[in-house]
């Protein structure tokens, strides 16, 4: 356990980093340039990320990959309207928009290398969380019965998240963000089919 | 041009150099091995390939974008009836399933550089002709009554490969085909609500 300081100068170091990466890219950030953005020491940055930059990056990747997530709020938490889900998926647009090319989180894991259990775990729990808040905004949309009965939130949520990430994958591929509206769209179109 | 004798060396190449990088990974392959594969000496390879490595995987990665599209024949190309749909769903599934989290086409792609033109040529050519057989399965579907007026088949088939691109992602990343699976579910769902 850090203490309330250890965390502070731990939070620091993540932050320094995560702006480095941003700025210079993945492959040119230096140790020296973090210690100096951060304010710290060789030896603070050893004693907080002892198996060296491999551990950091994969602590600036979980800090990037929690950004995604606020990034979507407080649209994402309270999805209790139509209007509320249409703000959210706009949000969600611009963001990838905005991003265009890069993305930072995706550039991480590529470098943490895309099947170790290291970076599948930090984006797991990602799509994990995402999924949740998703199937929360369903349920509560279904118990105010602006939603058929008969969604499935799991299911539901599964395959928004399933359009999300292909959306996104084309726009970064291409940089054009009409996949990822009209897959959008469409998830939203058939969630608010019919309601009873 | 080539003559019909040098696309048969060429294709022999490109067939050998296919199977060595399926076999051994993009990294370790070595064009001495493809020219023991494929009986083609040196000057052969350079011959065809003049600028090296480089050009064979771009012409590797052509091959199996290609082989993408075959291996969803022949549903893909002759979605007229709901029963082609779903037998299609299955085959995707399945392809995936089995492909598992090695995919030839992306590992083509990181090595060559996923944001160079030449590989995004590459995948948005494929993702081009996908999407054009599916628009016109929904179009096919629409003529029949099948799929109701409103529908748009340029939108639907673009959020169907956005769906299956999340849902192959998840799957490379994760192990499971679930959110293929239930995107995939959807936007058949979607697709044959209310038909008139």
């Amino acid at each position: 356990m850090l203490t309330a300081k250890g965390a502070a100068t731990r939070d620091r170091i993540v932050t320094a980093a995560a702006a480095e990466i941003r700025e210079r890219g993945v492959t040119a950030v230096r140790l020296d340039d973090i210690g100096r953005r951060s304010r710290t020491g060789k030896s603070q940055l050893f004693h907080y990320f002892p198996d060296g930059k491999e551990q950091l990056l994969l602590a600036v990747a979980e800090r990037e990959a929690e950004r995604v997530l606020e990034d979507q709020e407080p649209q994402l938490g309270q999805l209790t309207s139509w209007e509320a889900w249409h703000e959210w998926r706009d949000v969600v647009v611009e963001k990838y928009r905005r991003q265009g090319v890069n993305c930072p989180l995706g550039v991480l894991i590529t470098e943490i290398g895309r099947h170790t259990p290291a970076a599948q775990a930090v984006t797991g729990r990602l799509l994990e969380q995402w999924q949740q808040r998703i199937a929360a905004g369903i349920a509560d949309m279904k118990a105010a019965g602006e939603i058929r009965a008969e969604v499935d939130p799991a299911r539901a949520s599964a395959a928004l998240i399933a359009a999300i990430q292909g959306g996104v994958a084309i726009l970064l591929s291409s940089g054009s963000s009409t996949h990822l509206e009209y897959a959008l769209d469409q998830c939203l179109d058939y969630l608010g089919a019919n309601a009873s």
